[in-house]
């Protein structure tokens, strides 16, 4: 791995543990063991690295998503496949950080956005545009509608005052809610295939249950 | 009517068309004709006037969306009929009303809260569980998460941010959001019956689409 990249991940780990705020170029020096003057040959100043570090992260994000739904046999194996990494990222992730890097780190605020709007929504656009030329999903849905739903589910999941732990489960809320969009969706024919994954996939929880 | 009904009337169509903010009790008591005295024997002050007509109007609601609920055979066809009546009042809604409730009426605020919390949350959660008994509804659905995404929905097809007037029609949105919510909870048995209620109702677009 090279330095840059070595920054990167060290820096993300600390923003996860202690928020972006209260971290100084100091601490991420001292953190890597380098000198401040190399941190700032890489990274004209903390907005830069707090940018750059979502920028690597969430193009992590999409080659991993990508990589696993190039395994999937139809639209049906990759929405439970994707929709199932895309909740172990975000069950990872520390609602706190986001609220600080919506609040005072615009420009990587947009690369959060952008990667809602073009690469989430995109895809499950033409997934369901997919499933509904393969005759697994109803042709009476509206691609545009849908797919936003999608991208809001993910988020509503998480969302307390929704959802309050006290009362539901975070990942059961996750668990219920992917399927249940996916069944809302479905042809006959797509119920069959479905149905199959859903015992195929026995081990895995996320995609069982339901 | 009576005058304390009339004055609830007017003064809601006067909420409804200029925000509660700018109308004072001068207005009201001059847009019904009657004096500021006669209006402060019935009301203390415009706090109490907000408070009174959200709760007129939602004890309204509550009546209509029972009454309407009563005439179903089955628990699909009174999700699909309260549904629509739900959907037609927060259509009528002024959205930029609810906004000003929230921040400056929190007495009036409240009564929505509970409105949404202890009617809309419990008529579905009824309905579900009615639903699971007579195994029109998966029995692996979990009825709390299930309930709170319905009352969510609600909320969401007016957002806005998640649905853009610009790509989807609202009225569409609606519809499709509450369509996919029932298909998703179906047994097969269930979607027979469901598939009955969409010919039947085919002069309401509201219930027949999809």
């Amino acid at each position: 791995m090279e330095l840059k990249e070595r920054i990167l991940v060290k820096a993300e780990a600390l923003f996860w543990k202690f928020g972006t705020r209260s971290i100084t170029m100091d601490d991420i020096s001292r953190d890597i063991g380098i000198s401040k003057k190399t941190l700032y040959q890489h990274f004209t100043d903390k907005d830069d690295i707090v940018y750059q570090v979502i920028l690597y992260r969430l193009d992590k994000n999409r080659e991993n998503v990508n990589c696993r739904m190039a395994t999937a046999h139809d639209p049906i194996e990759e929405i439970l496949l994707a929709s199932e990494i895309m909740r172990q990222y975000l069950a990872e992730m520390n609602p706190a950080l986001f609220i600080d890097i919506q609040r005072h780190y615009p420009r990587a605020w947009e690369v959060c956005t952008e990667f809602k709007e073009k690469f989430l929504l995109e895809s499950i656009r033409t997934n369901l545009k997919k499933g509904i030329e393969q005759e697994l999903y109803r042709s009476e849905i509206d691609v545009e509608i849908m797919a936003r739903l999608r991208v809001e589910l993910m988020r509503v999941a998480f969302d307390t005052d929704v959802f309050p732990r006290a009362l539901t489960g975070m990942i059961e809320v996750q668990i219920q809610l992917l399927h249940h969009f996916v069944r809302g969706i479905l042809t006959e024919k797509g119920l069959l295939i479905y149905n199959q994954y859903v015992q195929k996939h026995q081990n895995n929880p996320a995609i069982t249950t339901l």
